[in-house]
């Protein structure tokens, strides 16, 4: 009675859901043995992929499902109450999930709420998903972007310009005279850990400088990782004079670290991309530069769309790039 | 071929759900007459409120709802964190929901987990659904209460001991020589707010001050509240010298309008029940007096105590009540 799913096939076939999928949208490299033995398991099968689209469309349940990578920082909680605030009021529950970051999480989150039969699904995603949301998506469940885009595109979208942002943040920073600067990098997997060290990267060259690889921290977006790369920049015996930070929490961490250490805030300059709670109180506003974000509008905006999306399904994928201006 | 539902009955009886979840607690007063309507129509319908509980034990989804309150709110959101890094590793997908402090949305909302069939629910509650939280748990759901208790108890719960809390912060601004001290009071319809200001009260109470009406604003647990309430404060005449806050969104509000009004905060003691994001470097050690809260720790014994409960149905419920200290 039950209908097929895509792991029913996988098992049959002896492959990962990850090559079902891959051969599903014709995306990646997939040898030709491996080709058949999908087709030949879903024909024995019986599996639709698009069968399932009909199906929801018709039972809408009224429930949008949101995944975000990190339920504790303010930046992703503010967006998911941007998307509430316009879906609420026209009848739809949200559910909220938390992918840690983490991609195999994710992946089973994505298929935990396809089951739950959401109407939609928006994902900050944690990247390595690509296939696989794109798969989703072209089943029938509209899947929406936010802040964090997929190689390849093809999927509503919305998100800031962050190499745009970072060049700016880091320019502002060289622009008063600063020429060692730590930079704290974000998750590397992701689009906007990628885009914003691209931005950084560029802003320094433009400037002719070479980068001491001891001033580079690769962090993973979160305040740990900030305190990590202060007490690290701290240790050096030539240390740095300003610290650009690739995310809000990171750079909470840096402010918080270095005011352990007993570092006078005014000091050093730390930039940071997004927004330090409680920011006119936390240091002197010259030492302080922050890109500002506006995550509760970009989740507003990501609401309209996917409204959008769920009244016309067959449009083109919308895609809406924010710029960002420095506070 | 589908169960008949709660909400089956009462239209059938043409009575509230509230009105069928109150005769099958029995609990609240319900005229005799509702009463046969109701249990007439169960039996038409063959409505069976336990029947519900032996089938999700039976088909457990491995998904644990969590409604919280208000998910800018640093708190919950440390909290929710806590309970997924215990649920997660065991096999446990977590979703979140949203009440936005509407106990209206937050029926909505339990309604929605219990037809996803989670396996329990964990829910820090907007007040008034008490009924219809107790009639879900007693038709097979169970149901933790995290943060706050509900009038009658008989349920799984985690809170702060909120009164002594509250009691010893205003003691601490007392024993400073502090009189006139403004109070922002959180939603007095749960209990962490009702607590606190009762506690709030007995201080100030022993040291036989009559608190001046202009000094206390009832908020709502936002930062949005915290601002008004020390914009409020700071047009008397005789403005108060320390202002005792009952959450930490509502003093964070304080302290950023005290700083936009260019009131030094060295100048007014500022009280939180609940830490301050950033509080090392947002003010001065002594003009920042806080109650310590475990968010996260709390988050996991609720998961602990959840455990537990999923794989004994039968036992009492458990609750447990957590000191909290100063800061």
């Amino acid at each position: 009675m039950n209908k097929p799913t895509m792991k029913d096939v996988a098992r049959l076939s002896g492959v990962s859901t990850a090559t079902v999928s891959r051969v599903l949208n014709k995306s990646g490299a997939v040898r030709e043995e491996m080709k058949r033995r999908v087709a030949a398991a879903m024909e024995e099968l019986g599996y639709k992929p698009n069968g399932v689209a009909r199906s929801l469309r018709k039972n809408q349940t009224k429930t949008i499902g949101v995944i975000i990578p990190d339920i504790s920082n303010p930046y992703f909680m503010k967006a998911s109450k941007g998307i509430e605030d316009i879906l609420y009021p026209k009848g739809y529950h949200l559910i909220f999930c938390s992918s840690d970051e983490n991609p195999r999480k994710e992946q089973n989150l994505l298929t935990l709420l396809s089951e739950k039969r959401v109407d939609a699904i928006v994902v900050a995603t944690a990247g390595g998903n690509e296939d696989f949301i794109r798969y989703l998506h072209s089943s029938g469940i509209p899947i929406m972007l936010i802040d964090r885009k997929i190689e390849g595109g093809g999927l509503d979208l919305i998100a800031e310009d962050n190499f745009q942002g970072a060049y700016r943040l880091t320019k502002k920073v060289l622009d008063q005279g600063h020429r060692r600067i730590g930079i704290v990098n974000g998750l590397l997997g992701v689009s906007t850990g990628k885009d914003r060290k691209a931005g950084f990267e560029k802003a320094i060259g433009e400037y002719g400088i070479d980068q001491d690889p001891q001033l580079v921290f690769d962090g993973s977006f979160t305040e740990e990782s900030g305190r990590r790369a202060a007490a690290r920049f701290m240790q050096l015996a030539d240390r740095p004079t300003a610290i650009v930070c690739l995310n809000n929490l990171m750079a909470s961490g840096v402010l918080l670290q270095l005011n352990q250490q007993g570092v006078d805030i005014r000091d050093i300059v730390v930039a940071s991309y997004g927004s330090i709670e409680m920011a006119p109180l936390v240091a002197p506003h010259d030492s302080l530069i922050t890109v500002k974000q506006y995550p509760y509008d970009m989740g507003n905006r990501a609401a309209q769309i996917l409204l959008a999306r769920l009244q016309k399904e067959g449009e083109e994928p919308r895609e809406e790039i924010l710029e960002t201006g420095l506070d």
